[in-house]
């Protein structure tokens, strides 16, 4: 057995002037309530607030960072008990599952799935041992058994984690009934929604004619027509605003944006509607879309998130078997300047319009992006994204946008995780990897300490409530 | 009221071994004369040596890196005095501009803008307190007091800024009259000019032919070919090489070069001339522009410059009101190895011709300019240029570059600025940014001291002086 | 004269608590014999295992690093005794090109080819000598003197070396008579092949029809249609493989990969007989001639690696007067997640394939490549290539790969080099710097000290021998 790394002053430099900055400057801000504005957390957790069933389907069966580790390195989907599409039989065994993922754990050093995990498993259930072959079934055990216990019930751990806020992501049809369920509830903590329309933007997703009757549904009316689509997705922003949502997400192979007349933008609907639209149909109504999201949300006040570049189901044998988001979106280059054009120049001047932006490119950070958002006043950064939400990715994102975006044209951390337990974890990481950065500012006399302790309570708390409109 | 941060060790590592080195290696450059062979200020302030009228004017209305800023948190162009094309009413009144600027200072932190300004504020004008919305009225008033002075005149500045040989950069056209004037009084320091024919090499420029007429003038007859064109900037490269002229410069969307037929060239002309010319037609020009401009430098010896990759005006309602140069200039992706290729092999093994390449994307920078430049005689880089002319930046371009092209196909600083003041803090950022990435090296190992400080001075004076022919 | 700078801390971090744990990991792994999967040495040498003739041509002729460095600055090729294809005479004293060499060694400074050549000179040598201009007579003597002596004999020095195995490249229709003849002989070291048919798959190589002659005598059949060249290829591959090789490698242009039915690679073939092939033939032949390898490596075992993205032979002068590999090869950007889409969705998912990646385009390290890594089983990634294999190139390798794909996607360390003597200096760079990247993980409480051990380890030697099937 090894004893599991958990030092107070991890991810500080070593240079003892530079560590000792970054912890005051930690110290300052460590506490601050968490605010989490965009996340995929499911809502139904705190709706029921039932124990987590065991360690496995809480840990490993939902988070993609960590079985794509292991597909790479040859064990299969099934093994690890991904459910698949048809039900054929995988894995149901959670203690073999775990012994699987214990035997394997060495393959993630150096990646931010173990320093996350290192803080779930320290700080939330107290295991001092580093997780290996050996004694897989033992921290099993233990932490099965906190997870029955009423301390880990998920609104127990809500409020232990000190979260001021938590947005989920919903598809423009949803019900919003968890929520609903939440606020009726005497439990008075904030979940929002986020209203997230890709389903019905997106012409070449595969379930787009049953999700658009979904949202035909949800309006009441049967939506046989682009300006009835449109009028539909105006009335859902207003439900999902009216249960407390302040943002729109949308994820997007590319950020193009372009205005289709109403009278092209109709054609295109009608083809898609009798499943006759083509690719390039789907590439310029998602541009269309987009700048359409834009104008609303200059109406409605809703910040816009824009997620685009990743190639997604880039593996059709795990797609067809397992689904999405099995660990097989891979980026891709991503341009800005010339795609995000139109939409900036119609609605980037406008003081009621908040546009956050991200990439997977990061070649766009000091390219395109920081100065787009060092001139637009519409536009600002959205965080260190996904493969990039790690100590590195965070480090790059601020030595490239910084200087010419300034620290004021960012918004603080996304968490944008699945895994609720890793949320106190991931902003733990935020906030230290944004205070040593401070720290080698001031070390190398770049700010003075009063400065950085203020940026630092603005980059954890201020920037992310102000854009938000938390 | 805080005390401004100007610490004599400010960028330096804090490791106190790479600190120890570096403060070493830059004291023995930071004396050195300045030599600007690259930048933007106006010549007129040199031949008429008045004194700068306010500190709004001198310090915010010239400068897009501080105003588009202010604007993208929101703030008005007009608001900060920025004139408009029409004459439109703007804010006049420097002092509450100054106070606008004072109050939104904090943006600034950690940008390039705030240590430049940190410099010229402490050394130039000794002022200890750092800029806020208290102290702005105070501040003004010192500054104002000293700018009427006789030591704070353009040329007493320039001697007491150390500066051995200031370029300017000028239209193909440009009478050099203000040149003239300092050439012809009794102040005898060198103020150079730099031939920039991009207004009219470039079809695309809403002034084409405008400039054209202008640089019929500039010659003495009507230019109604291709070939009289061509004639007329050969003219004009001499008359600017007399009056010491030792560079050229070109500002392009694309580094694409390509030779067009003496017909294919004509034709284009001709259609340019009746305004008939296509996109098509202007990318082909510019293109082929460019070789015949390094055919010129061949035979005349004047050093080419290539500054690619900006989308000019990217945001229309700020060019339409206030015109270009407003901070709306957004990089993009720009590719070397294939578009330099014509130009490369048929004069970049050529001794009489030296070409400087800058870049504003990044990514060039190992994968193809340094070896580029690692491989052809005639090819140097340019340092990190605009947005990246930053300690991140300048940091980034010597990781990237030397290790496959080494110091000596590089040309030392720029400071590619309009802003006189800030001419002495800019070359002190790049001397300390420099000084310490030798120590660095030092301290690992990989350079012996004696060898670093060569190569400090090499950056700093001979390598600029000797690829400039200064 | 000065001292030849040689510390035993060289390119550690200067911070001492780093710097200690990187001197404790690296004294762990430096005596740990060296594996060479992927290398240009020449197998005569150790056939022969006659002295090298002199420094010169030993140091500088073969090494295209050296010498693109000295043209880069103005020095002929033909003074530097570079033979020319035709004949025409070059420089042939040895000594006058060593002098040129050591009149312009500062050239060098801060390079991977210093930090290379001085290894060799102090440890290969006792050169305790800066190298410059005075000493260079002398050093040439001290070089020649040890040369001509026994211990310096190709065979003596690969072991003294610690070399476990070495693989050579070797095209498609080699006899491998000199890998025949080191097996043959009573010296038991390990000198493995590799097959490279880039000759006969790339349609635009000059020599095409002359290296498909070659291949059709290596098999004894004549090769007129597209299924006898496929068979030829089994046959060879069978060859290798029976004379020890484990691995093919393919340079390309492009990564893209894509399969064409049986009677299209025909029609190309035929095509291609007859000098008819077009340049998007060529493409289409390449990109599926990469899928037919890749099944081949699926029978077969062999690993696969391919080398995209090099603008080979950039410039035509050089190249028309010269030949190939003189410094002249460019990178250029290049995408990977959609060209090898089809080949990784055809055979990534197989456990009885390895595709080992490389790249000159480091913006597809965190974008493109550890993404896939981190999914497909069957893909690795090959260490930082060429112009990245050198101190920086490899911490951003590291640093920009670790997150997303961890340390067990990765395959160790090629020296990919044809100076048989550099290749003890390229690997105790790479350890060291491998070191000293672990270091600051264990240093910021990333890794704890046992797992920081156990990596280097495994990237020093069981995942090169692992990968590689060694």
């Amino acid at each position: 057995m090894s004893e599991l790394l958990f030092n107070k002053d991890r991810f500080f430099d070593p240079n003892p002037t530079v560590r000792k900055i970054a912890r005051e400057i930690y110290d300052s801000i460590k506490d601050m309530p968490i605010i989490s504005p965009h996340g995929h957390v499911d809502p139904i957790i705190f709706a029921e607030n039932k124990p987590f069933p065991n360690p496995t389907s809480l840990f490993l069966i939902p988070d993609h960072y960590l079985f794509r580790m292991l597909y790479s390195q040859g064990i299969s989907l099934e093994s690890l008990g991904i459910p698949t599409i048809d039900g054929t039989e995988v894995e149901s065994d959670p203690r073999k599952i775990w012994q699987i993922f214990a035997d394997h754990f060495y393959l993630f050093r150096g990646t931010p799935s173990s320093v996350w995990l290192t803080y779930e498993f320290y700080e939330g259930f107290g295991i001092k041992e580093k997780l290996d072959s050996k004694n897989a079934q033992k921290i099993y055990d233990l932490l099965q058994e906190k997870l029955q216990s009423s301390e880990y019930l998920p609104r127990t751990l809500f409020e232990k984690f000190n979260i001021d806020v938590l947005s989920t992501t919903d598809a423009a049809s949803d019900s919003l009934d968890q929520h609903k369920k939440i606020k009726e509830s005497d439990w008075k903590k904030r979940i929002l929604p986020c209203f997230r329309p890709d389903g019905v933007t997106d012409l070449t997703n595969i379930n787009w004619k049953a999700n658009l009757n979904l949202l035909s549904a949800s309006v009441g009316t049967e939506i046989t027509s682009y300006s009835k689509f449109i009028q539909a997705l105006k009335d859902r922003r207003q439900f999902f605003k009216s249960m407390g949502a302040t943002s729109t997400d949308h994820g997007v192979f590319s950020p193009y944006t372009h205005e289709l007349t109403e009278n092209e933008a109709e054609a295109i609907f009608q083809r898609a509607l009798k499943g006759k639209s083509s690719a390039d149909d789907a590439g310029l109504f998602t541009a269309h879309m987009l700048m359409k999201m834009a104008e609303m949300s200059t109406d409605d006040g809703l910040v816009m998130q824009i997620h685009p570049g990743s190639f997604r189901n880039h593996n059709p044998i795990i797609f067809e078997k397992f689904g999405p988001d099995k660990g097989c979106d891979i980026p891709m280059q991503t341009e800005y300047t010339a795609n995000l054009k139109e939409m900036l120049n119609k609605f980037g001047n406008s003081k009621s319009f908040t546009l956050i932006v991200f990439t997977l490119d990061e070649t766009s950070y000091s390219r395109e992006l920081a100065p787009l958002a060092g001139h637009y006043p519409a536009m600002k950064l959205g965080p260190a994204w996904w493969f990039h939400d790690s100590i590195e990715g965070m480090i790059r994102f601020r030595r490239m946008v910084t200087e010419t975006a300034g620290f004021y044209n960012t918004v603080g951390f996304n968490d944008d995780t699945r895994a609720f337990l890793s949320i106190p974890a991931r902003h733990d990481l935020a906030r230290r990897v944004d205070s040593n950065y401070l720290a080698e500012l001031v070390s190398k006399h770049i700010l003075d300490m009063a400065d950085a302790m203020q940026i630092a309570k603005d980059l954890t708390y201020n920037l992310v409530k102000k854009t938000y409109k938390l």
